[in-house]
């Protein structure tokens, strides 16, 4: 079986408003733009589809045997700390042939942090 | 009457686990280091304090003619399109002195997007 490429998952807390994901759509075209070999897709924790165990149950089918989860919140609070372990858990016990990384949110990672204060303190006036 | 110090608000949902305002807080320590001319406060929509209305109240209390106020939200739903409009109508009504800038919400600003599409490019594998 060939080496399936590299994915990536893109985690939201979704919303109801359909205009709440563009920044999700617009970070994925970049990342697809210069990444041609990287497969990316959206899914969120609630009020928007796919779920998360509906994502990677797609590219799990899809042959990918490795999926990196980036959950994009600003801060990590309750649905990160306990929702999502336990989501993970059930997803891992479904998916047992499927490796996933989860990556640290947003606001947990000084690189990003300081990209945010740039960019605020270049708009402040 | 001496210029008041430019101050920036930064502006965020806000959640019941107290670590949920750690990112805000780095954010907060990074500009200030930067910009020790800028006065920089934390409010919250819910959930935590103070709120956007107390903030600025104790900003212009101190003098502050010109206050920013970025909503440090990944995307924007109901929460921004809705609800902050009708705060910062009330604020403006109450506060008149205060000229109140409102900087657009993260995900509505490219070189942000694109700062996380490359830092997301560089740690995924």
């Amino acid at each position: 079986m060939a080496i399936a490429k590299p994915a990536l998952i893109l985690f939201g807390h979704g919303a109801r408003d359909p205009e709440w994901a563009l920044p999700f759509r617009k970070i994925r075209a970049l990342l697809v733009a210069r990444n041609p070999a990287l497969t990316v897709e959206l899914a969120f924790l609630e009020l928007m589809e796919p779920s998360l165990p509906d994502a990677i149950a797609r590219l799990a089918a899809d042959g990918h045997g490795h999926i990196t989860v980036a959950p994009l919140f600003i801060a990590q609070g309750g649905h990160l700390k306990q929702d999502l372990p336990k989501i993970l858990d059930a997803i891992r016990a479904e998916q047992r042939g499927v490796e996933i990384t989860l990556l640290p949110a947003l606001g947990e990672v000084d690189t990003v942090l300081e990209m945010i204060a740039a960019w605020l303190g270049s708009v402040v006036r």
